[in-house]
C-alpha cells in the first residue's frame, strides 16, 4: 500500500481521532453517502493513512461501531444452501453469536443505542446496508417490499436478542438454540420470503 | 378505608420511599412473592399508608415501574372478540400504546431496563404476571408451552418496539400501524395458538 506522509504524524491518538470522525460522517451521511476522503479530512489526516489503519470503507465502518460480528464472514453461512431454510440459518446464526464471547459486544451496542442517537443511527446503517441488503441481494422477492422484510426480520431477531441477554425472560433466556430456532425461523422464513398478509396454518 | 397512624407520618418523601421499597422487593422477590406488609416493612411505614397511597399490589406495582400503560384497562380490547383474531387485535393495541403519549413512558422504561438490571426485573414480572398470563388464562393451550409462547410473544412485540421507537429502522418507524398490524398479526396469532414448529404456507 502506497503510502504518505498524513498531515498529522502516526501518533497513538490518531487511531482513535479516525474512529470519532467515521462516527460522525457515518452517523451523518449513512454509509454509503461517506468517503475515506471526507472521514480523513474530518480527523485532518491523510486518506493514505485512514486505509493503513482500517484497510477499506467497509472495515473502517465495523470498527467505527464497534461491530460484534463481522456479516461478510457470517452470512455465507446463511446464505449457503436451500432457500427453504434460509430463516432456519438466519435465526441459528443469529444465536451462535448472541451466544459467543461477541455477545457481550451486543449487548454493549445495544445498550449504547438505546441511550445514544448516534449509535442507533450506525446500527441501521449496520442492519440495512451490511446485513439485510446482502441477503436480499440473493433472493427473487418484490423489491418494492425488501424494505419492510428487512426491518421485519430485525424486530424478530433484535427482540430475540432483547428477551434472550437485556430482560433475559424465561424461557427464551435459557433456552437451547434448538428449542427457539424451531418456533422462531418460520417467523423469518415468512417474512424473508412469504405471503406478509397470509394466516399461516 | 381504615386509616392508622403509620409509623411515619405522611410527609412529602413517604410516597417514595414506599415506591422506591417496593422496587426493592418486587425486584428481589418477584410478584407473587412480595406482599404490601413485606413492602411496608422494607419502607418503615403502617400496611394501612401503602394501600391508601396506592391502593392495591398490582396498582403498586404499576407505580413503582412506571408502567406506561395499565393491561386491566388494555386487554379486555385485545381479549374480546374472535380467537383467530387475538393476534390482530394484540399487536393493534401494542401498536396504539406506543404511539400515545404513554410510548414515551415505554421508551424510558426499555432504557432502564437495558442497562439496570433491577427494571429488567420488574420488567420480566410485568410481561409474565401482568400481559402473558392474562392473555393465556383466555386460551385453551397446552399450559408446558405457555411461558416459551408467551416469551415469543414478548420477543416481537418488544422488537417491534425497539426497531419502531429507538432504532428507528425504516419503514417500521414510520409505517402505518395496519402496515404494521397485516404482517406481524400472524407472527404473534401463530405464537399464541398456533403450530410452534410448522413451516407456514
Amino acid at each position: 500500500m502506497a503510502r504518505r506522509t498524513g498531515r498529522r504524524p502516526g501518533n497513538p491518538a490518531t487511531r482513535e481521532a479516525i474512529l470519532e470522525a467515521a462516527r460522525a460522517v457515518f452517523g451523518q451521511r449513512g454509509y454509503d453517502g461517506s468517503t475515506i476522503r471526507a472521514i480523513a479530512s474530518a480527523a485532518d489526516v491523510d486518506p493514505a493513512l485512514v486505509h493503513h489503519y482500517f484497510g477499506s470503507k467497509e472495515q473502517l465502518f465495523l470498527a467505527a461501531m464497534q461491530a460484534p460480528a463481522d456479516p461478510r464472514k457470517l452470512l455465507p453461512m446463511v446464505l449457503t444452501g436451500d432457500r427453504a431454510g434460509l430463516g432456519e440459518r438466519l435465526v441459528r446464526t443469529f444465536l451462535s453469536v448472541w451466544d459467543s464471547p461477541a455477545g457481550t459486544a451486543g449487548i454493549a451496542l445495544l445498550r449504547s443505542a438505546v441511550s445514544n442517537e448516534w449509535t442507533a443511527r450506525l446500527l441501521r446503517e449496520f442492519l440495512t446496508v451490511h446485513v439485510l441488503r446482502r441477503i436480499f441481494d440473493h433472493l427473487d422477492v418484490d423489491p418494492v417490499e425488501v424494505p419492510l422484510r428487512g426491518s421485519l426480520v430485525a424486530s424478530q431477531l433484535i427482540g430475540l436478542a432483547v428477551m434472550r441477554h437485556v430482560v433475559r425472560l424465561e424461557p427464551i433466556a435459557s433456552a437451547d438454540p434448538d428449542a427457539l430456532v424451531t418456533p422462531i425461523a418460520p417467523t423469518i422464513q415468512r417474512y424473508l420470503t412469504g405471503p406478509l398478509s397470509e394466516l399461516p396454518g
